[in-house]
């Protein structure tokens, strides 16, 4: 049995990346949830005695510690099918738009926070923001173009959509505004079961870290917070 | 025949990663140099003719396009053998700390930007510096001693080498200090047949970007230029 550790559902887009991906893909695994402690240093003390980085996600499967949310990606798709597509060629495009967004999209990560329960209004995005989310547009309709759809790469939901899964809550939360397509998009990822399980925990979380909180108030007018807690 | 995009060989970390990985596991390709343009935009809006991401490297296969360098690594390591090790072990860590690179190392890669013809001296290394390179050796000597080296992940040059080639640069331009079994390993890489021609071509490059010499000659005391050109 594989243990999956993540940190607060509401917070941590990290954690969603590969906690969707096993829960849509039928891929059994123990949830260890370790909340933030609000301050960097301590939540990585704490990280360290599960995860080599004191970051998460982090699997183990038995001896084996996989610690970083690809690696864990392709650790999987060596063991359980719909990871990548089978065919080549959407393969190759959903390892590449996978890995853009591992390393990419700065602006969108670090102005957007991800805060599930939330609602945020950006009035006046800045050149960075408007940039990624051009890019995140061009690159959704090529995908869901070329195959076709309804998930990025083709008809399977896979390990390309559950990177750009915490997308679709950061539009909720701060009413950005895609292309009519790429927005029905994010819809069909909020209303995916393992993604309505995830924001009702993220919901229900009483976890408050200030840092957080206090990113995501100074972007923009502050709306509502849903969260019930 | 593949193509390789790549940009100036002096100052592209991410060119070198999957161009020293095709090198040494003799994979032919065609190299496609395209030196960045002083001021960002430019050279987004010249490399956006074969890079969908408007960034290097970006690898072609005939009408694929691979645009992200952990992604060149998978698409290669399904064609060719020693890209990842066999023992699924060694695997699942060389993905791991692949990615880790990938997505971290923030301080390393922000403030000992590559530069491979400089020599500049940081006398007083900040805290956020400091700690990624204490997490740089620890990574090493675990690697070293786990798989027995003299690469990281075993007796074979592979990607997670690749993805740390570039580090084996910062460390000589920057006179970082590592513990001696790194430093070493630092060496062992520089000493590699493809390092070698990267560092002398890197050193006869005549383009010199404002931003990238202001960069590197800001977090230190400058010692020396040791280009050619």
């Amino acid at each position: 049995m594989y243990t999956l550790y993540i940190a607060n559902k509401n917070y941590s887009s990290w954690s969603l990346r590969p906690w969707v991906l096993m829960r849509e893909l039928d891929i059994p695994f123990e949830e260890e949830l370790v909340p933030f402690a609000p301050g960097t240093s301590s939540s990585w003390s704490a990280f360290r005695a599960f995860s080599p980085t004191g970051k998460v996600p982090c699997l183990r499967d038995a001896d084996t510690t996989v610690w970083d949310s690809l690696a864990i990606a392709e650790y999987l798709a060596e063991r359980h099918p719909d990871v990548w597509p089978a065919d080549p060629v959407a393969r190759a495009w959903a390892r590449s738009t996978t890995a853009e967004m591992h390393s990419g999209f700065p602006a969108l990560r670090t102005v957007c926070t991800m805060n599930c329960g939330i609602r945020v209004r950006i009035d006046a995005p800045d050149e960075a923001l408007r940039k990624d989310i051009a890019r995140l547009g061009e690159l959704w309709n090529e995908g869901l173009t070329r195959f076709g759809g309804p998930f990025l790469a083709g008809a399977t939901f896979g390990a390309v959509d559950a990177f750009y899964a915490p997308v679709a809550f950061r539009i909720q939360s701060y009413g950005l505004s895609l292309d009519a397509d790429s927005m029905a998009y994010a819809q069909r990822l909020l209303e995916r079961p393992a993604m309505r399980d995830w924001y009702a925990a993220a919901l229900a979380e009483t976890w408050r870290d200030p840092d957080h909180e206090d990113e995501a108030r100074r972007v923009g007018t502050w709306l509502q917070d849903l969260r019930t807690a």
